[in-house]
Order: structure tokens, then sequence, then C-alpha cells
């Protein structure tokens, strides 16, 4: 049973120095050091449950996230679980519509980050009171109790709560590809080596970046197309490198090696854009995948009423949590579009194979071309690691969200005191 | 002639109480306290010159982009203005586009108006060495120098850089309207009272807020019309509350009193619902005003694209600075929809002023169905306050972006430890 009322928020500044190996560079963002603002919620109901959130960043900027959850506190504070989840819709809507704070957003950037980090910890806190992993706690939920969590403002036009309570099925390891491999920052040797070797654990979808340099791009694909031969899927990923003209030249040169999708391929906040690439790319079998930097669900609206995309990727922490990403899947399912989630980053993965394994067992109901991305990066610091086998997420069975962290690990990592931290910062400043 | 290297880069919280008397109060923002991120830059050159820049907030969170500006320090000091604006473009792709800051924008929410902010202050700093204001600095600039301050990413499918080459035109007080006499916050007989004062000092442009109550509106809207009488504009603004069906039926209603325009009917992220709002309100007479919280240049080109709007809202401070301002500047032009700004907030008329004399003067040369918004509140604070006569702009004459403010004025408002915050916390925590 729900309990306790929230006696104690606190939020560190933790960043992992992945900028050192290359991982997780793309056309965008060059040295990317896998961050997190680390959101911590304690009760006063004295049975040590913490409520444990986070959102993902690339390093610098972490400390402004921070900041933004600090500024959210009071709204947190003090306040009883059981009226927050009793009236969810209205917490979120007290979180994300501050007469004030509202300003700096709406509902974008900074603020909405840091409004998930602290909504994800409330999840992790109320799965772990249940005793569930936060996808069971979604599965069991009364759909009027489940619908109650969504703020429906500004997407009535398409998906009312009627509405969205005759879209709750049911039905009965998801899939999932590798990014792991073909990070832009990793030469041509490394890329061989990574795919020998997914291709040996398993994998069948693999996932490449491309958009800085053309004739770079026709030879990464090139060597990846050839050791995973025709059967198995490519997708390619731009990052928002390309204007709209641009994408759709570049991607016709790039057609002849069969992608499944191209990724972002210009401006999160361009759906008419979407809508173009979308009509020129899909009669050369080339579908639009976006949404890990969408900002919040009017954006989704909009991408599936402009018919822009055919994969529709979410994003557990650039969403107002649980409660909007639920919007978004009931959203995606009135369309007909497939879910295949943004993960990789830190404890994305953790945290987005909640939100999946919910939308299969109860809103989709189809694996029909869905797939999770995977990234194997980082789940080491996690209490609650992901379980992948035979390329397919396992279905986590401890209460929460899977997001706690090792103590350890914070501690160390942790800017710009930590001890990881402390011994690269001054060399890094020579 | 352009001189020095940036030395040092100050950013103060700047809190005005303005809550306390109802003052900007609307329908989604109901107890604003108008406020700033307040920075300061200065150089080596000796010359005492500072530039000052600042971006709007409404109180809370203001900390948060003093953070963030905190955060693009870096790419600022130490630079040498001449370099900064020998290469425009590139500094401010710099500046939204840092490989690992970016992820938390991009280009919107806390991160931009930060951006914002210590643009401005560039923009300042460059026209007060010029000895001009920034509008003249603009007006007389070449024309190539003046496209290579804008970052033309995102937008080439709809405006390139020999595109706006060509929008370059010239032609010779601008129109505003007010919105200070009818704050949702404001009584009946305090809202008679001050339309009664904005008549006598030659207003013939009203903007009433909107979309809380119905009946309320009725009966506000029919005491302003009836003040003002059947000749003069009246816009209404919603601020964002309602749902696209919503707004439909509730403009519908307000027809009657012949609206020029409704400002914000929902969410600014909504391009396709402004334009299903506009396709309903056009035939009753009613146009779509939107952009003060348009977070870029990408929304913009949508909206236009979309034709979802009739009346385009820049906003000095929610854009990056000067540099995206001049391409939606251009964007309109191309489209043929006019420019009415936002301004009202801290410093808000002092800087937009510039960029609607330039758009006269050079790009859109008419003034037909144009106006500024004007707000009479907090001038006093800056050292070059905007001029009114006979409700018109008068074109600043002082060198710079007019954003300087007096030092007695920050000392006592900085947050938290002005004098006068100081006194209003205890009693608020009371």
């Amino acid at each position: 049973m729900v309990r306790g009322r929230i006696s104690r928020l606190s939020v560190r500044d933790v960043r992992f120095p992945t900028s050192l190996g290359g991982h997780g560079a793309d056309a965008m963002h060059t040295d990317p050091d896998y961050s997190a603002a680390y959101v911590v919620i304690e009760t006063d109901a004295e049975d040590g449950i913490k409520g444990c959130g986070i959102t993902f960043t690339l390093g610098k900027g972490t400390e402004v996230v921070v900041c933004a959850v600090n500024a959210l506190a009071h709204h947190v504070l003090n306040k009883d679980l059981k009226d927050i989840v009793g009236d969810f819709r209205g917490f979120y809507r007290q979180l994300t519509s501050d007469g004030q704070l509202r300003w700096i957003g709406p509902e974008k950037g900074v603020v909405h980050l840091a409004t998930a980090a602290v909504l994800n910890a409330v999840w992790d806190l109320w799965a772990k009171q249940e005793g569930k992993p936060v996808w069971k706690l979604l599965v069991d939920m009364d759909p009027r109790m489940l619908v109650s969590c969504i703020d429906f403002r500004y997407i009535t036009d398409v998906l009312t709560e009627e509405d969205a309570l005759e879209k709750q099925m049911l039905a009965q390891g998801y899939p999932a590809y590798t990014t792991s491999c073909a990070w832009l920052g990793y030469s041509d040797d490394t890329l061989k080596q990574l795919c020998a070797q997914a291709l040996k654990d398993g994998w069948t979808r693999f996932k490449v970046k491309v958009g800085a340099d053309l004739q770079d791009d026709m030879r990464r694909c090139q060597i990846i197309r050839d050791m995973i031969g025709p059967e198995k899927t490519l997708m390619m990923d731009a990052n928002q490198r390309w204007d709209v003209p641009e994408a759709v030249e570049w991607m016709s040169k790039l057609a002849k090696f069969k992608p499944l999708w191209i990724e972002e391929p210009t401006s999160p906040d361009d759906i008419l854009g979407h809508a173009t690439i979308s009509k020129a790319l899909v009669p050369l079998g080339i579908g639009i995948a976006t949404g890990e930097q969408c900002h919040n669900r009017v954006i989704f609206k909009q991408l599936l009423q402009a018919k822009a995309l055919q994969f529709l990727q979410i994003d557990s922490c650039r969403l107002g949590s649980v409660n909007e990403n639920l919007s978004v899947l009931l959203m995606a399912k009135k369309f007909e579009i497939p879910v295949c989630p943004h993960a990789g980053g830190v404890g994305l993965c953790e945290l987005v194979q909640h939100l999946i394994i919910f939308d299969y067992i109860s809103v989709s109901a189809s694996l029909e071309n869905r797939v999770c991305e995977y990234v194997d990066h980082l789940h080491e610091h996690f209490k609650y690691p992901v379980m992948i086998q035979r390329a397919s997420y396992m279905p986590p069975k401890d209460p929460g969200y899977s997001t706690e962290m090792k103590e350890e690990s914070v501690k160390k990592h942790q800017y710009p005191d930590g001890e990881v931290w402390k011994k690269l910062l001054p060399a890094q400043e020579n």
C-alpha cells in the first residue's frame, strides 16, 4: 500500500567520462560524457524504501538540470505519496504549470528533463512500495487509474480520456537492437571487431551513425552491410545533422544499403520537415524515426497527425516520465505507428524497458516492426541492470523503475568532486 | 571600430515583485514576478564600455537561467569581440551546438533563454562601441554582413542565404498597442479606470487577457468594447489556456466583440493545432497571433508554412537574440505575414523596438496591420527607457540595445539578497 510523506529530495550531478573512448559520438554530439541528474527521494514511512530517478544528459549542463530539480523540489517535499498518485494528473500539472516556472519551458528543455528526473523517482518509489517493477504496476493498474496519470491538455483533439480507456487492451523478452558497434568516434577496425562480436552474440539488428561525411558513411555502411549480410536489419541515425533537402539527398545515396529507417534526419522540432522527408524516402523503402529529442506530447501528436514518421521513439527522460509517455503510447496506438524507444544513455535502457513491455502487453499487443534500442554501456553502475538474452530485453522482476545506482558509482562519478573527476579535471585543464 | 577581448562576464538574478499588484496575470501565469537574468560583459579595451543583456523570466526559475548563463560563459570569455562579430554565425552555432550542452535544449527552454541573454549583451556591446543604437547598426549594415549573423541551419527549405540577400530592401514612431489595462488580476473597476486613462493618453489599440472563465471574459470584453467604441482595435490573449477544439468554441463566443486577433490560443508547440484554429476563426474575422513562447526559428518556419498564424509575434529574449530574430523577420517577409512583437516583460519593450524599427526600415517597409505591444511597467529601472509618444514607439537614439539597468535597481532587486527581497521573503514565508 502507498504510504509516507516525502521528507527529503536530493539530487546529484553524476558524469561518466565516456568521451575519452569516443563512445556515443555522433554527427552533432562529438564528445559526450554520458551523465545523469540523479534524484533520490525519501519518505517518513520508516520502511527504508527510497525512490531513485534520473534524467540523462551529455556532461556539460548537468549542473543546470540539477539546479532545475532543486527549483521543482518544493512541489514534492512534504507531500503524501498517496495524494500524489491519487491525483497524479493534478500533480503532473502542478510540476509543469507552475505559474512562474513554466515560462522557462514550457514543458521542454531543462525544466522538462528535471520534471522527468523527479517523476521517475516518484514512480520508482511507488512501484517499490507496491513490490512490483514499474511495467507490472502499470499492467496491473485499473484502466481508470492509469488514464488518470495522464495530462490530456493540448492533445484532446486526437485523444480524449474516453478514447484512451477504449484503447486499453490485453495481450501477453522484447526485441532489441544494438547501437554499440558504430559510433562515429570508432575507427573502421573497431567497428569491424565490435560488429563481429555482436553477430556472435546473436544480434540481428544494427544501427550506424551517419551524417558527418558522405564518403565515410558510404564506406562504413558498406562494411557493416557486408558483415551482416542482406537479411539482417540496418538502421541509420543522423542525429539532426541535416536540413530538409539535404536529408533527402544524402539518404537517397545511402538507400542502396537498405536501411530500415533514418533516425533524426533534421531538427526534432520540424514536424513538417519530417513529413516532407518521409514522403520522399518511404518510396525508397526507408522509414523515418524520431523522438529522442522531441520535447513533449504535443510534438508527438503532430508528428502522428502529419504522417511524418514510421517509427516513434519515445524517451523515458525527455518526456515527463511514465505519465507523459503513456499519452504518447496511446496516441501511437491510435495512429498505428510502432513505438521503438530510444535508449542507451545512462539508465535509459533500464527505464524504457518498463514502458515498452507495458506497451506490448497492454497497448500495442504486437511485436511487428517493434524493437527497442540497446547500448552496452554503464549498466554496471546500476543495482538492477537490464538483462539481455538472445538480443531481447528480459522483463525486469525487481520492484521499482530499475534506476537505483550503486552508491559507490555515484560517489566516484559525482561532478566535480568524485574521485574520477578529481583526477581527470586537472589533466583536462592542462 | 570593434575592439577588445571579453575579459569578464557576470550574471545576476533580478526580480521585481509584480505579483503583489496582480500585474501581468493571465490564464496560465497567475502570479508572475517580472524578472530577468541580467548579463554584463566587459572587455580589456579600457574604454569603460560594457555590454548589458537580459532575458525575461517570471520569477521562480531565474536562478536556473543564471546557472545556464554560467554554463555558456566559457564560450564568450577571452574571445576578441572582433572575432565574434566577424563570424557571428559561427559564434552563434558554437553557443547553440555545444556537443554536450545542446542535449538539454536543443535551442529551446532554459539554455536558449540563456543564449539570448548572452547574445543580447554582445549586441549591446557592439552597438555601443559603434556609437549607434542596435536598430541603426542593423540598418546601416552591409547586407552580406547582416546575413552572416544568421544561422540558416534547419530553415534552408524556406529561406537560403541568397534568398535573404534579395529580401533586403530599403524604406523610412512605430505603432504600439497597450496591454496595461486588462490583466486577469485586475478588478472591473481597475480595468475601467485604466482604460479611461489609456484613451485619454491617445491609445487606440487595446489587449485583454481571456481564457480562465467564459462569463468573466464576456463581461470584461463588453466593458472594454463599450468604452473604446466600435472603431478602435481590440486584441485578445489566452496565454495557451485552451485545447484546439476548446479554442475554436470559446472564441466563436467572443467573436461578437470583434477582436483583431486571438493570441496564444493553445500550446506554442502545436503548429497543426494553430492551423486548425486559424482555419475556423479567420472566417469569423479573427486572426491568430502567436510567438512569445515559440522557442526557435524552426517553429516559426512551420507556423508560416502551415498558414497557422496571421500575426507573428517575435520575442527578443526567447529567440537567440538579434541573430535568430533576423531569420524570422526575413521568413515573415517571404510569407507576407506582419510581425507584431511581443513585449512588456522586463526590458522587452526596450529590446524589441530595435528589431521592429529595423524590420520597418529594411525588411517589411510597411506599417499595415503592424503594431508592437507596449506595457507601462518597470521602465524606470533602465538607463535608456523606451519613449512612447502618441501611442507610438519613438526610435531610440542612445548607442546600444537599451537594456542597461540602473545599478541601484539591480542591487535593490537582486534575488534573494537585494533590499526588496530581504524584506519580502520573510513576510512570504509566514
